[in-house]
């Protein structure tokens, strides 16, 4: 099975006890990046978008595939200017996590930037309908705690960022 | 397409502005429950297991799918039971995360459990093929820097337990 979002492989595997798991099914999908985008008046730029698979609205942070042939880094910014229309800033690397280890083959790649500013218009992919929200960076534990952030790859993101913060504000 | 790990799912989305996504899949799947398992010695238990979709070993928290009738904490239970031999302690939930909110509509409900033991032998499924590993709490973060613990929902957890036990300890 394939189709432009994802395609499913079946794998006849060979485990180191001698067993067979035929099929083991990955699903391959492209990497994505993922963006903590803290302002200089110490809010964070979030996104608020419908999730068909979960029947709810989500907020998040800013995110999104990476194109072939972009740098996990290119990806995030030009994610970020289409999503929020905020740009610039000072870059640093949160390292990568992977969404379903057992089943799926592929990484975020997550990102703090620091000193984000609204520069452009949104300009989000076709029917990609998101609100722009703005939340103090005090607030955003309350938003995990709450449910209102649900992505396991945004509130690792967050919770990596908040302690790199702590660490060196 | 269904197996017995997840079947995907062909929707006619009708969004917000009127139009039409035809189709949107989503992939459906078992919920999860995830667990930091502490000992009453700061220990974490982790267990490494070779995840073929990532072809590498991933150091993580006992973790399993949630099963028909059971509760998600009683899954976690039995979960850190037949993938360790640790059982009892006392049990409160970090909430609940969502590995692929665009693509998979499965939960992972994550539990801290303080003062675990050991009191069987680990019973894991056919072919799950896993080492136990205890870890001080101290290193549980150093871990994750360096990429030994990548499975974004163990991060999440991990991070909300560490979080939970600088305020309670």
């Amino acid at each position: 099975m394939e189709n432009r979002y994802f395609s499913v492989r079946a794998d006849r595997l060979r485990l180191p006890d001698g067993g067979i798991k035929d099929p083991y099914y990955v699903i391959e999908r492209t990497d994505a990046a993922i963006i903590f985008p803290l302002t200089a008046d110490g809010e964070i730029v979030l996104v608020s978008q419908y999730r068909p698979p979960l029947e709810m609205t989500e907020l998040g942070l800013p995110a999104g595939l990476v194109e072939e042939g972009e740098s996990p880094e290119k990806a995030a910014r030009r994610e970020l200017s289409e999503e929020t229309g905020y740009t610039g800033g000072e870059w640093e690397s949160l390292g990568s996590v992977a969404s379903s280890p057992s089943l799926k083959d592929n990484w975020a790649y997550l990102f703090l930037a620091r000193g984000v500013e609204v520069t452009t218009a949104p300009d989000p992919d076709d029917h990609e309908l998101m609100e722009v929200i703005r939340v103090p960076v005090e607030e955003l534990l309350s938003l995990v705690h709450s449910g209102k952030i649900v992505s396991s790859s945004g509130v690792a993101a967050i919770m990596l960022a908040l302690e790199r913060l702590r660490q060196a504000p």
